[in-house]
Protein backbone atom coordinates (compact mmCIF):
# COMPACT_ATOMS: atom_id res chain seq x y z
CA UNK A 1 0.00 0.00 0.00
CA UNK A 2 1.03 3.55 -0.60
CA UNK A 3 2.26 5.52 2.05
CA UNK A 4 -0.91 7.45 3.48
CA UNK A 5 -0.49 11.40 2.22
CA UNK A 6 -0.97 12.75 5.61
CA UNK A 7 0.56 11.10 8.85
CA UNK A 8 -2.20 12.95 10.87
CA UNK A 9 -5.53 14.22 8.81
CA UNK A 10 -8.26 16.00 11.07
CA UNK A 11 -11.54 16.67 9.39
CA UNK A 12 -13.31 19.45 11.19
CA UNK A 13 -17.18 18.55 10.63
CA UNK A 14 -18.92 15.21 9.88
CA UNK A 15 -21.68 16.07 8.12
CA UNK A 16 -22.04 14.55 4.38
CA UNK A 17 -18.49 15.67 2.91
CA UNK A 18 -17.10 14.76 6.06
CA UNK A 19 -17.93 11.78 6.85
CA UNK A 20 -17.74 10.44 3.40
CA UNK A 21 -14.25 11.56 3.49
CA UNK A 22 -13.79 9.60 6.68
CA UNK A 23 -15.09 6.56 5.34
CA UNK A 24 -12.81 6.90 2.17
CA UNK A 25 -10.25 7.42 4.32
CA UNK A 26 -10.57 4.27 6.34
CA UNK A 27 -11.44 2.07 3.62
CA UNK A 28 -8.24 2.89 1.85
CA UNK A 29 -5.79 3.33 4.41
CA UNK A 30 -3.61 5.67 2.13
CA UNK A 31 -5.11 9.38 2.82
CA UNK A 32 -4.06 9.60 6.58
CA UNK A 33 -2.33 7.35 9.18
CA UNK A 34 -4.48 8.74 11.62
CA UNK A 35 -7.55 10.29 11.28
CA UNK A 36 -8.84 12.62 13.32
CA UNK A 37 -12.41 13.91 13.69
CA UNK A 38 -14.12 17.03 15.07
CA UNK A 39 -17.10 18.28 15.48
CA UNK A 40 -18.60 20.71 17.64
CA UNK A 41 -21.68 18.95 18.21
CA UNK A 42 -21.63 16.27 21.09
CA UNK A 43 -24.59 14.20 19.85
CA UNK A 44 -22.06 14.14 16.08
CA UNK A 45 -19.12 13.30 17.52
CA UNK A 46 -20.66 10.24 19.22
CA UNK A 47 -22.54 9.09 16.43
CA UNK A 48 -19.17 9.61 14.59
CA UNK A 49 -17.89 7.02 17.73
CA UNK A 50 -20.33 4.54 17.22
CA UNK A 51 -19.78 4.35 13.66
CA UNK A 52 -16.08 4.13 14.16
CA UNK A 53 -15.48 6.81 11.46
CA UNK A 54 -12.04 7.74 12.97
CA UNK A 55 -9.15 6.47 15.40
CA UNK A 56 -9.88 9.81 17.24
CA UNK A 57 -12.63 12.05 17.77
CA UNK A 58 -12.92 15.25 19.57
CA UNK A 59 -15.35 18.01 20.10
CA UNK A 60 -12.79 21.01 20.39
CA UNK A 61 -11.23 22.10 17.23
CA UNK A 62 -8.42 23.64 18.80
CA UNK A 63 -7.53 20.19 20.36
CA UNK A 64 -8.40 18.58 17.24
CA UNK A 65 -6.16 20.38 14.36
CA UNK A 66 -2.92 19.87 17.58
CA UNK A 67 0.57 18.05 16.07
CA UNK A 68 -1.91 17.41 12.55
CA UNK A 69 -0.27 17.70 9.13
CA UNK A 70 -3.44 18.11 7.45
CA UNK A 71 -6.74 19.98 7.85
CA UNK A 72 -9.97 19.98 6.02
CA UNK A 73 -13.29 22.27 6.94
CA UNK A 74 -16.24 20.56 6.71
CA UNK A 75 -18.25 22.82 8.46
CA UNK A 76 -20.79 24.64 6.29
CA UNK A 77 -18.80 28.01 5.47
CA UNK A 78 -20.30 30.56 7.88
CA UNK A 79 -18.63 28.80 11.09
CA UNK A 80 -15.22 29.11 8.94
CA UNK A 81 -14.15 31.99 10.63
CA UNK A 82 -15.08 31.30 14.31
CA UNK A 83 -13.26 27.94 13.44
CA UNK A 84 -10.00 29.57 12.45
CA UNK A 85 -10.07 31.62 15.44
CA UNK A 86 -10.12 28.55 17.52
CA UNK A 87 -7.61 26.49 15.58
CA UNK A 88 -5.20 28.95 14.03
CA UNK A 89 -2.76 28.84 17.05
CA UNK A 90 -2.86 25.26 17.03
CA UNK A 91 -1.97 24.45 13.57
CA UNK A 92 1.48 23.00 12.84
CA UNK A 93 4.09 24.90 10.88
CA UNK A 94 4.78 23.09 7.31
CA UNK A 95 0.86 21.62 7.77
CA UNK A 96 -1.92 21.65 4.87
CA UNK A 97 -5.27 23.46 5.88
CA UNK A 98 -7.85 22.78 3.31
CA UNK A 99 -11.44 23.24 2.91
CA UNK A 100 -14.58 21.79 0.99
CA UNK A 101 -16.65 24.70 0.83
CA UNK A 102 -19.24 25.33 -1.92
CA UNK A 103 -18.13 28.87 -1.81
CA UNK A 104 -14.64 30.32 -2.35
CA UNK A 105 -13.95 34.11 -2.26
CA UNK A 106 -15.66 33.93 1.26
CA UNK A 107 -13.39 31.21 2.14
CA UNK A 108 -10.36 33.13 1.56
CA UNK A 109 -12.08 36.53 3.01
CA UNK A 110 -12.25 34.56 6.36
CA UNK A 111 -9.28 31.94 6.32
CA UNK A 112 -6.19 34.15 4.96
CA UNK A 113 -5.78 36.94 7.50
CA UNK A 114 -5.35 34.41 10.49
CA UNK A 115 -3.46 31.74 8.35
CA UNK A 116 0.05 31.56 10.49
CA UNK A 117 3.23 31.87 8.74
CA UNK A 118 4.46 28.25 7.27
CA UNK A 119 0.75 26.66 7.04
CA UNK A 120 -0.11 26.24 3.40
CA UNK A 121 -4.07 27.18 2.58
CA UNK A 122 -4.99 24.97 0.05
CA UNK A 123 -8.90 25.90 -0.58
CA UNK A 124 -11.07 23.29 -2.90
CA UNK A 125 -14.59 22.73 -3.43
CA UNK A 126 -15.75 18.71 -4.46
CA UNK A 127 -18.66 19.40 -6.76
CA UNK A 128 -20.78 16.06 -4.85
CA UNK A 129 -23.73 15.93 -2.74
CA UNK A 130 -27.08 14.22 -1.87
CA UNK A 131 -30.06 15.88 -0.70
CA UNK A 132 -29.25 13.97 2.65
CA UNK A 133 -26.96 15.10 5.48
CA UNK A 134 -24.67 14.39 9.00
CA UNK A 135 -22.72 11.55 9.78
CA UNK A 136 -25.26 8.86 8.66
CA UNK A 137 -25.73 10.20 5.26
CA UNK A 138 -21.81 9.73 4.37
CA UNK A 139 -20.83 7.22 1.98
CA UNK A 140 -17.20 6.34 0.67
CA UNK A 141 -18.11 6.48 -3.43
CA UNK A 142 -19.60 9.93 -3.20
CA UNK A 143 -16.72 11.74 -5.14
CA UNK A 144 -15.90 8.90 -7.87
CA UNK A 145 -16.24 10.68 -10.92
CA UNK A 146 -16.78 14.09 -9.73
CA UNK A 147 -15.11 17.54 -10.29
CA UNK A 148 -13.13 18.83 -7.30
CA UNK A 149 -12.33 22.33 -8.15
CA UNK A 150 -9.59 24.03 -6.35
CA UNK A 151 -8.96 27.20 -6.27
CA UNK A 152 -4.92 27.77 -5.12
CA UNK A 153 -3.82 30.96 -3.28
CA UNK A 154 -1.35 33.64 -5.52
CA UNK A 155 1.77 32.45 -4.63
CA UNK A 156 0.88 29.31 -2.76
CA UNK A 157 3.20 25.97 -1.67
CA UNK A 158 2.88 24.16 -5.16
CA UNK A 159 3.44 20.63 -2.85
CA UNK A 160 0.83 21.19 -0.36
CA UNK A 161 -1.40 22.46 -3.43
CA UNK A 162 -0.38 18.29 -5.62
CA UNK A 163 -1.40 16.73 -1.75
CA UNK A 164 -4.29 17.93 -1.47
CA UNK A 165 -5.06 17.30 -5.77
CA UNK A 166 -3.58 13.44 -4.49
CA UNK A 167 -5.93 13.46 -1.83
CA UNK A 168 -9.14 13.92 -3.81
CA UNK A 169 -8.03 11.59 -6.96
CA UNK A 170 -7.31 8.90 -4.14
CA UNK A 171 -11.06 9.49 -3.71
CA UNK A 172 -11.72 8.87 -7.32
CA UNK A 173 -12.46 12.63 -8.06
CA UNK A 174 -11.05 14.88 -10.92
CA UNK A 175 -9.02 18.04 -10.40
CA UNK A 176 -9.95 21.59 -12.07
CA UNK A 177 -8.25 24.54 -11.26
CA UNK A 178 -10.50 27.83 -11.13
CA UNK A 179 -9.48 31.72 -9.57
CA UNK A 180 -12.30 32.01 -6.95
CA UNK A 181 -13.81 34.70 -8.71
CA UNK A 182 -14.61 32.58 -11.64
CA UNK A 183 -15.44 29.11 -9.19
CA UNK A 184 -17.95 31.26 -7.32
CA UNK A 185 -19.83 32.85 -10.47
CA UNK A 186 -20.21 29.10 -12.05
CA UNK A 187 -21.58 27.32 -9.29
CA UNK A 188 -23.88 30.78 -8.75
CA UNK A 189 -25.78 29.32 -11.84
CA UNK A 190 -25.10 25.66 -11.62
CA UNK A 191 -25.80 24.69 -8.09
CA UNK A 192 -26.61 28.20 -6.05
CA UNK A 193 -29.75 29.50 -7.87
CA UNK A 194 -31.06 26.04 -8.94
CA UNK A 195 -31.46 25.52 -4.76
CA UNK A 196 -32.47 29.18 -4.34
CA UNK A 197 -35.62 28.65 -7.44
CA UNK A 198 -36.16 25.05 -5.66
CA UNK A 199 -36.18 26.16 -2.26
CA UNK A 200 -38.59 29.26 -3.93
CA UNK A 201 -40.71 27.48 -5.76
CA UNK A 202 -41.46 25.10 -2.29
CA UNK A 203 -42.27 28.25 -0.26
CA UNK A 204 -45.12 29.75 -3.03
CA UNK A 205 -46.37 26.27 -3.17
CA UNK A 206 -46.67 26.21 0.84
CA UNK A 207 -48.43 29.41 0.53
CA UNK A 208 -51.42 28.28 -1.51
CA UNK A 209 -55.02 27.88 -0.13
CA UNK A 210 -55.21 25.12 1.74
CA UNK A 211 -57.40 23.31 -0.84
CA UNK A 212 -55.10 23.90 -3.75
CA UNK A 213 -52.09 23.41 -1.69
CA UNK A 214 -52.98 19.53 -0.82
CA UNK A 215 -53.62 19.70 -4.33
CA UNK A 216 -50.46 20.34 -5.45
CA UNK A 217 -49.31 18.26 -2.79
CA UNK A 218 -51.46 14.84 -4.34
CA UNK A 219 -50.09 15.77 -8.01
CA UNK A 220 -46.88 16.33 -7.38
CA UNK A 221 -45.97 15.53 -11.18
CA UNK A 222 -42.32 14.86 -12.04
CA UNK A 223 -41.40 18.74 -13.28
CA UNK A 224 -42.68 19.69 -9.11
CA UNK A 225 -40.83 16.62 -7.73
CA UNK A 226 -37.53 17.02 -8.94
CA UNK A 227 -37.50 20.43 -7.22
CA UNK A 228 -38.61 19.54 -4.01
CA UNK A 229 -35.44 16.95 -4.04
CA UNK A 230 -33.27 19.75 -4.25
CA UNK A 231 -35.44 21.32 -1.82
CA UNK A 232 -34.54 18.76 0.85
CA UNK A 233 -31.44 19.58 1.51
CA UNK A 234 -29.26 20.86 4.84
CA UNK A 235 -30.45 24.02 6.34
CA UNK A 236 -27.38 25.46 7.49
CA UNK A 237 -25.56 24.45 4.73
CA UNK A 238 -27.41 26.23 2.35
CA UNK A 239 -27.97 29.29 4.29
CA UNK A 240 -24.38 29.96 4.48
CA UNK A 241 -23.53 29.11 0.79
CA UNK A 242 -26.58 32.13 -0.20
CA UNK A 243 -24.32 34.91 2.51
CA UNK A 244 -21.42 33.84 1.18
CA UNK A 245 -22.01 34.07 -2.34
CA UNK A 246 -24.10 36.70 -2.21
CA UNK A 247 -22.78 38.78 -5.27
CA UNK A 248 -22.42 35.85 -7.62
CA UNK A 249 -26.11 34.85 -6.56
CA UNK A 250 -27.65 37.86 -6.87
CA UNK A 251 -26.23 38.80 -10.20
CA UNK A 252 -27.62 35.35 -11.54
CA UNK A 253 -30.98 35.73 -9.87
CA UNK A 254 -31.21 39.45 -11.63
CA UNK A 255 -30.74 37.40 -15.04
CA UNK A 256 -32.49 34.54 -14.54
CA UNK A 257 -35.71 36.90 -13.22
CA UNK A 258 -35.14 39.27 -16.34
CA UNK A 259 -35.35 35.58 -18.59
CA UNK A 260 -38.13 34.65 -16.59
CA UNK A 261 -40.44 37.58 -17.00
CA UNK A 262 -39.44 38.34 -21.07
CA UNK A 263 -40.52 34.57 -21.03
CA UNK A 264 -44.12 35.75 -19.06
CA UNK A 265 -44.47 38.39 -21.25
CA UNK A 266 -43.99 35.84 -23.88
CA UNK A 267 -46.93 34.10 -22.97
CA UNK A 268 -49.11 37.00 -22.31
CA UNK A 269 -48.71 38.38 -25.70
CA UNK A 270 -49.11 34.67 -27.44
CA UNK A 271 -45.70 34.78 -29.08
CA UNK A 272 -45.33 31.80 -30.05
CA UNK A 273 -41.55 32.05 -31.77
CA UNK A 274 -39.97 33.57 -28.50
CA UNK A 275 -41.48 30.75 -26.22
CA UNK A 276 -40.40 28.01 -28.60
CA UNK A 277 -37.38 29.81 -28.76
CA UNK A 278 -36.57 29.26 -25.13
CA UNK A 279 -37.65 25.91 -25.03
CA UNK A 280 -35.01 24.86 -27.80
CA UNK A 281 -32.31 26.60 -26.06
CA UNK A 282 -33.34 24.50 -22.67
CA UNK A 283 -33.38 21.42 -24.61
CA UNK A 284 -29.79 22.80 -26.43
CA UNK A 285 -28.50 22.82 -23.20
CA UNK A 286 -29.17 19.42 -21.99
CA UNK A 287 -27.98 17.79 -25.11
CA UNK A 288 -24.60 19.38 -24.35
CA UNK A 289 -24.80 17.62 -20.87
CA UNK A 290 -25.54 14.76 -22.52
CA UNK A 291 -22.59 15.29 -24.66
CA UNK A 292 -20.14 15.98 -22.21
CA UNK A 293 -21.89 12.64 -20.03
CA UNK A 294 -22.91 15.38 -17.44
CA UNK A 295 -26.37 14.52 -18.17
CA UNK B 1 -60.91 -11.62 -21.27
CA UNK B 2 -63.63 -8.60 -20.40
CA UNK B 3 -65.53 -7.15 -23.31
CA UNK B 4 -63.27 -4.41 -25.22
CA UNK B 5 -64.27 -0.67 -23.78
CA UNK B 6 -64.91 0.27 -27.11
CA UNK B 7 -65.79 -0.97 -30.33
CA UNK B 8 -63.65 0.68 -32.50
CA UNK B 9 -61.27 3.53 -30.64
CA UNK B 10 -59.13 6.27 -32.00
CA UNK B 11 -56.12 7.95 -31.52
CA UNK B 12 -55.11 11.10 -32.81
CA UNK B 13 -51.69 12.13 -32.01
CA UNK B 14 -49.10 9.43 -31.64
CA UNK B 15 -46.69 10.75 -29.16
CA UNK B 16 -45.90 9.74 -26.29
CA UNK B 17 -49.13 9.28 -24.44
CA UNK B 18 -50.81 8.31 -27.58
CA UNK B 19 -48.54 5.81 -28.80
CA UNK B 20 -48.24 4.79 -24.70
CA UNK B 21 -51.81 4.13 -24.85
CA UNK B 22 -52.09 2.63 -28.24
CA UNK B 23 -49.42 0.04 -26.82
CA UNK B 24 -50.98 -0.84 -23.87
CA UNK B 25 -54.34 -1.00 -25.68
CA UNK B 26 -53.05 -3.80 -28.42
CA UNK B 27 -51.30 -5.27 -25.15
CA UNK B 28 -54.37 -6.15 -23.11
CA UNK B 29 -56.86 -6.59 -25.70
CA UNK B 30 -59.89 -5.18 -23.27
CA UNK B 31 -59.31 -1.75 -24.63
CA UNK B 32 -59.98 -1.04 -28.17
CA UNK B 33 -61.75 -3.79 -30.26
CA UNK B 34 -60.45 -2.34 -33.14
CA UNK B 35 -57.58 0.68 -32.33
CA UNK B 36 -57.11 3.42 -34.83
CA UNK B 37 -53.81 5.32 -34.72
CA UNK B 38 -54.12 8.89 -36.50
CA UNK B 39 -51.26 11.35 -36.77
CA UNK B 40 -51.00 14.11 -39.19
CA UNK B 41 -47.47 13.39 -40.12
CA UNK B 42 -46.69 11.04 -42.83
CA UNK B 43 -43.43 10.17 -40.61
CA UNK B 44 -44.82 9.63 -37.95
CA UNK B 45 -48.12 7.49 -39.30
CA UNK B 46 -45.03 5.46 -40.67
CA UNK B 47 -43.72 4.70 -37.74
CA UNK B 48 -46.71 4.09 -36.05
CA UNK B 49 -47.53 1.13 -38.98
CA UNK B 50 -43.86 0.17 -38.64
CA UNK B 51 -43.96 -0.65 -34.93
CA UNK B 52 -47.62 -2.31 -35.61
CA UNK B 53 -49.54 0.02 -32.86
CA UNK B 54 -52.45 0.17 -34.50
CA UNK B 55 -54.96 -1.79 -36.43
CA UNK B 56 -55.34 1.15 -39.44
CA UNK B 57 -53.21 4.40 -39.17
CA UNK B 58 -54.67 7.05 -40.76
CA UNK B 59 -53.30 10.78 -41.14
CA UNK B 60 -56.43 12.63 -42.23
CA UNK B 61 -58.42 12.55 -38.80
CA UNK B 62 -62.02 12.98 -40.46
CA UNK B 63 -61.44 9.52 -42.35
CA UNK B 64 -59.35 8.57 -38.69
CA UNK B 65 -63.07 9.02 -36.82
CA UNK B 66 -65.23 8.24 -39.13
CA UNK B 67 -67.59 4.83 -37.24
CA UNK B 68 -65.47 5.28 -33.98
CA UNK B 69 -67.63 4.70 -30.82
CA UNK B 70 -64.37 6.66 -28.83
CA UNK B 71 -61.97 9.52 -30.49
CA UNK B 72 -59.09 10.21 -27.80
CA UNK B 73 -57.02 13.78 -29.02
CA UNK B 74 -53.42 13.15 -28.05
CA UNK B 75 -52.26 16.08 -29.98
CA UNK B 76 -50.76 19.47 -28.66
CA UNK B 77 -53.80 21.13 -27.14
CA UNK B 78 -52.51 24.27 -29.32
CA UNK B 79 -54.22 21.87 -32.18
CA UNK B 80 -57.49 21.21 -30.61
CA UNK B 81 -59.68 23.38 -32.49
CA UNK B 82 -58.04 22.49 -35.61
CA UNK B 83 -58.77 19.19 -35.25
CA UNK B 84 -62.40 19.18 -33.83
CA UNK B 85 -63.38 21.59 -37.50
CA UNK B 86 -62.38 18.60 -39.03
CA UNK B 87 -63.36 15.68 -37.12
CA UNK B 88 -66.60 17.11 -35.87
CA UNK B 89 -68.93 16.55 -38.71
CA UNK B 90 -67.74 13.12 -38.57
CA UNK B 91 -68.07 11.93 -34.90
CA UNK B 92 -70.64 9.56 -34.12
CA UNK B 93 -73.94 9.42 -32.03
CA UNK B 94 -73.83 8.42 -28.94
CA UNK B 95 -69.38 7.86 -28.90
CA UNK B 96 -67.41 9.49 -26.45
CA UNK B 97 -64.80 12.24 -27.34
CA UNK B 98 -62.17 12.70 -24.63
CA UNK B 99 -58.63 14.18 -24.70
CA UNK B 100 -55.28 13.67 -22.41
CA UNK B 101 -54.19 17.54 -22.64
CA UNK B 102 -52.49 19.54 -19.57
CA UNK B 103 -54.95 22.08 -19.84
CA UNK B 104 -58.62 21.48 -19.69
CA UNK B 105 -59.85 25.45 -19.58
CA UNK B 106 -58.70 25.41 -23.02
CA UNK B 107 -60.41 22.22 -24.44
CA UNK B 108 -63.60 23.19 -23.45
CA UNK B 109 -63.02 26.53 -25.13
CA UNK B 110 -61.88 24.75 -28.36
CA UNK B 111 -64.29 21.32 -28.55
CA UNK B 112 -67.76 22.74 -26.94
CA UNK B 113 -68.64 24.96 -29.74
CA UNK B 114 -68.19 22.31 -31.72
CA UNK B 115 -69.42 19.06 -29.93
CA UNK B 116 -72.49 17.58 -31.91
CA UNK B 117 -75.32 16.78 -30.23
CA UNK B 118 -75.19 13.23 -28.52
CA UNK B 119 -71.40 13.22 -28.80
CA UNK B 120 -70.40 12.41 -25.53
CA UNK B 121 -67.18 14.71 -23.99
CA UNK B 122 -64.88 13.74 -21.28
CA UNK B 123 -62.44 15.81 -20.84
CA UNK B 124 -59.25 14.11 -19.14
CA UNK B 125 -55.61 14.40 -18.22
CA UNK B 126 -53.39 11.79 -17.24
CA UNK B 127 -50.26 13.13 -14.98
CA UNK B 128 -47.53 11.23 -17.00
CA UNK B 129 -44.51 11.97 -19.14
CA UNK B 130 -40.97 11.78 -19.71
CA UNK B 131 -38.71 14.06 -21.23
CA UNK B 132 -38.80 12.32 -24.48
CA UNK B 133 -41.60 12.53 -27.14
CA UNK B 134 -42.49 10.56 -30.27
CA UNK B 135 -43.84 7.00 -31.28
CA UNK B 136 -40.88 5.43 -30.27
CA UNK B 137 -40.62 7.08 -27.21
CA UNK B 138 -44.37 5.71 -25.51
CA UNK B 139 -44.06 2.27 -23.04
CA UNK B 140 -46.94 0.40 -21.84
CA UNK B 141 -46.15 1.00 -18.02
CA UNK B 142 -46.31 4.76 -18.45
CA UNK B 143 -49.79 5.35 -16.50
CA UNK B 144 -49.09 3.07 -13.86
CA UNK B 145 -49.65 4.48 -10.29
CA UNK B 146 -49.90 7.69 -11.72
CA UNK B 147 -53.21 9.81 -11.11
CA UNK B 148 -55.65 10.65 -14.19
CA UNK B 149 -57.74 13.83 -13.41
CA UNK B 150 -61.11 13.99 -15.18
CA UNK B 151 -62.93 17.35 -15.36
CA UNK B 152 -66.29 16.78 -16.22
CA UNK B 153 -68.69 19.07 -18.33
CA UNK B 154 -71.60 20.47 -16.62
CA UNK B 155 -74.56 17.82 -17.38
CA UNK B 156 -72.35 15.56 -18.63
CA UNK B 157 -72.99 11.98 -19.76
CA UNK B 158 -72.36 9.57 -16.54
CA UNK B 159 -71.87 6.26 -18.50
CA UNK B 160 -69.39 8.21 -20.89
CA UNK B 161 -67.54 9.39 -17.97
CA UNK B 162 -67.51 6.57 -16.30
CA UNK B 163 -65.88 4.46 -19.56
CA UNK B 164 -63.12 6.79 -19.62
CA UNK B 165 -62.85 6.27 -15.98
CA UNK B 166 -62.64 2.71 -16.83
CA UNK B 167 -60.17 3.40 -19.39
CA UNK B 168 -57.66 4.29 -17.34
CA UNK B 169 -58.32 1.87 -14.79
CA UNK B 170 -57.30 -0.41 -16.64
CA UNK B 171 -54.08 1.52 -17.73
CA UNK B 172 -53.15 1.24 -14.07
CA UNK B 173 -54.22 4.87 -13.54
CA UNK B 174 -56.01 6.42 -10.04
CA UNK B 175 -58.97 8.65 -11.42
CA UNK B 176 -59.55 11.98 -9.98
CA UNK B 177 -62.01 14.53 -10.92
CA UNK B 178 -61.80 18.04 -10.47
CA UNK B 179 -63.57 21.48 -12.19
CA UNK B 180 -61.45 22.85 -14.93
CA UNK B 181 -60.36 25.98 -13.07
CA UNK B 182 -58.88 24.17 -10.03
CA UNK B 183 -56.94 21.51 -12.34
CA UNK B 184 -55.57 24.14 -14.22
CA UNK B 185 -54.40 26.18 -11.23
CA UNK B 186 -53.12 22.75 -9.94
CA UNK B 187 -51.22 21.85 -13.01
CA UNK B 188 -49.52 25.90 -13.27
CA UNK B 189 -48.09 24.69 -9.98
CA UNK B 190 -47.17 21.47 -9.88
CA UNK B 191 -45.87 20.75 -13.43
CA UNK B 192 -46.44 23.88 -15.37
CA UNK B 193 -44.14 26.60 -13.84
CA UNK B 194 -41.58 24.12 -12.89
CA UNK B 195 -40.91 23.37 -16.88
CA UNK B 196 -41.18 27.54 -17.44
CA UNK B 197 -38.52 27.85 -15.15
CA UNK B 198 -36.22 25.28 -16.15
CA UNK B 199 -36.57 26.53 -19.41
CA UNK B 200 -35.50 29.83 -18.79
CA UNK B 201 -32.48 28.77 -16.20
CA UNK B 202 -31.34 26.55 -19.28
CA UNK B 203 -31.50 30.06 -21.07
CA UNK B 204 -30.09 32.24 -18.77
CA UNK B 205 -26.92 29.70 -18.06
CA UNK B 206 -26.94 29.61 -22.19
CA UNK B 207 -26.44 33.37 -22.44
CA UNK B 208 -23.60 33.70 -20.20
CA UNK B 209 -20.34 34.95 -21.55
CA UNK B 210 -18.46 31.72 -23.77
CA UNK B 211 -15.65 31.32 -20.89
CA UNK B 212 -18.21 30.65 -18.20
CA UNK B 213 -20.82 29.23 -20.74
CA UNK B 214 -18.15 25.92 -21.18
CA UNK B 215 -17.37 25.78 -17.10
CA UNK B 216 -21.38 25.59 -16.27
CA UNK B 217 -21.46 23.38 -18.80
CA UNK B 218 -18.56 20.99 -17.32
CA UNK B 219 -19.86 21.76 -13.55
CA UNK B 220 -23.17 20.65 -14.05
CA UNK B 221 -23.77 19.38 -10.45
CA UNK B 222 -27.26 17.92 -9.94
CA UNK B 223 -29.09 20.85 -9.27
CA UNK B 224 -28.57 22.31 -12.57
CA UNK B 225 -28.45 19.02 -14.39
CA UNK B 226 -32.44 18.35 -12.83
CA UNK B 227 -33.70 21.53 -14.28
CA UNK B 228 -32.18 20.32 -17.47
CA UNK B 229 -33.79 17.14 -17.67
CA UNK B 230 -37.49 18.72 -17.16
CA UNK B 231 -36.05 21.54 -19.85
CA UNK B 232 -35.45 18.60 -22.67
CA UNK B 233 -39.51 18.19 -23.29
CA UNK B 234 -41.38 18.77 -26.42
CA UNK B 235 -41.69 22.04 -27.57
CA UNK B 236 -44.77 22.40 -29.52
CA UNK B 237 -46.38 20.96 -26.28
CA UNK B 238 -44.70 23.23 -24.19
CA UNK B 239 -45.37 26.31 -26.36
CA UNK B 240 -49.38 24.90 -26.47
CA UNK B 241 -49.14 24.33 -22.62
CA UNK B 242 -48.34 27.47 -22.27
CA UNK B 243 -49.99 29.32 -24.20
CA UNK B 244 -53.29 27.56 -22.98
CA UNK B 245 -52.94 28.03 -19.36
CA UNK B 246 -52.19 31.31 -19.56
CA UNK B 247 -54.09 33.33 -16.89
CA UNK B 248 -53.28 30.50 -13.87
CA UNK B 249 -49.34 30.33 -14.91
CA UNK B 250 -49.00 33.79 -15.25
CA UNK B 251 -50.48 33.99 -11.42
CA UNK B 252 -47.70 31.45 -10.21
CA UNK B 253 -45.05 33.41 -12.08
CA UNK B 254 -46.58 36.40 -10.53
CA UNK B 255 -46.01 34.48 -6.80
CA UNK B 256 -43.19 32.78 -7.72
CA UNK B 257 -41.30 35.52 -9.13
CA UNK B 258 -42.33 37.89 -5.85
CA UNK B 259 -40.82 35.12 -3.82
CA UNK B 260 -37.77 34.66 -4.96
CA UNK B 261 -37.27 38.79 -5.13
CA UNK B 262 -38.03 38.24 -1.45
CA UNK B 263 -35.57 35.57 -0.50
CA UNK B 264 -32.72 37.48 -2.88
CA UNK B 265 -33.42 40.53 -0.72
CA UNK B 266 -32.58 38.28 2.39
CA UNK B 267 -29.43 37.18 1.07
CA UNK B 268 -29.07 40.78 -0.15
CA UNK B 269 -29.24 42.05 3.61
CA UNK B 270 -28.03 39.33 5.58
CA UNK B 271 -31.41 38.24 7.25
CA UNK B 272 -30.23 34.87 7.99
CA UNK B 273 -33.93 33.53 9.62
CA UNK B 274 -35.74 34.57 6.54
CA UNK B 275 -33.41 32.58 4.12
CA UNK B 276 -33.57 29.44 6.76
CA UNK B 277 -37.68 29.72 7.00
CA UNK B 278 -37.39 29.41 3.58
CA UNK B 279 -35.58 26.43 3.18
CA UNK B 280 -37.34 24.88 5.57
CA UNK B 281 -40.46 24.84 4.23
CA UNK B 282 -39.02 23.18 0.97
CA UNK B 283 -38.02 20.69 3.31
CA UNK B 284 -40.98 20.67 4.63
CA UNK B 285 -43.03 20.22 1.38
CA UNK B 286 -40.80 17.42 0.76
CA UNK B 287 -41.40 15.40 3.28
CA UNK B 288 -45.39 15.86 2.81
CA UNK B 289 -44.42 14.38 -0.66
CA UNK B 290 -42.49 11.31 0.83
CA UNK B 291 -45.62 10.88 2.95
CA UNK B 292 -47.91 10.82 0.30
CA UNK B 293 -45.39 8.53 -1.35
CA UNK B 294 -45.29 11.20 -4.44
CA UNK B 295 -41.39 11.63 -3.79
Amino acid sequence: MAEPLFRRLCLVGLGLIGSSLARLARERGDIAGTLVACDASEAVAGRVRELGLADVVETDPAKAVEGCDGVILCTPVGRFGAVMERIAPHLSPGGVLSDVGSTKGSVLRDLLPLLPRGVHLVPAHPMAGTEHSGPDAGFATLFQGRYVILTPVEGGDAAAQEKIAELWRRCGAMIETMDPATHDKVVAIVSHLPHMIAFTICSTADDLAQETREQVLKFAASGFRDFTRIAASDVDMWRDVFLNNREALLEMLARFSEDAHALGRAVRWGEAGFIEDRIRRGRKIRRSLIELKQA
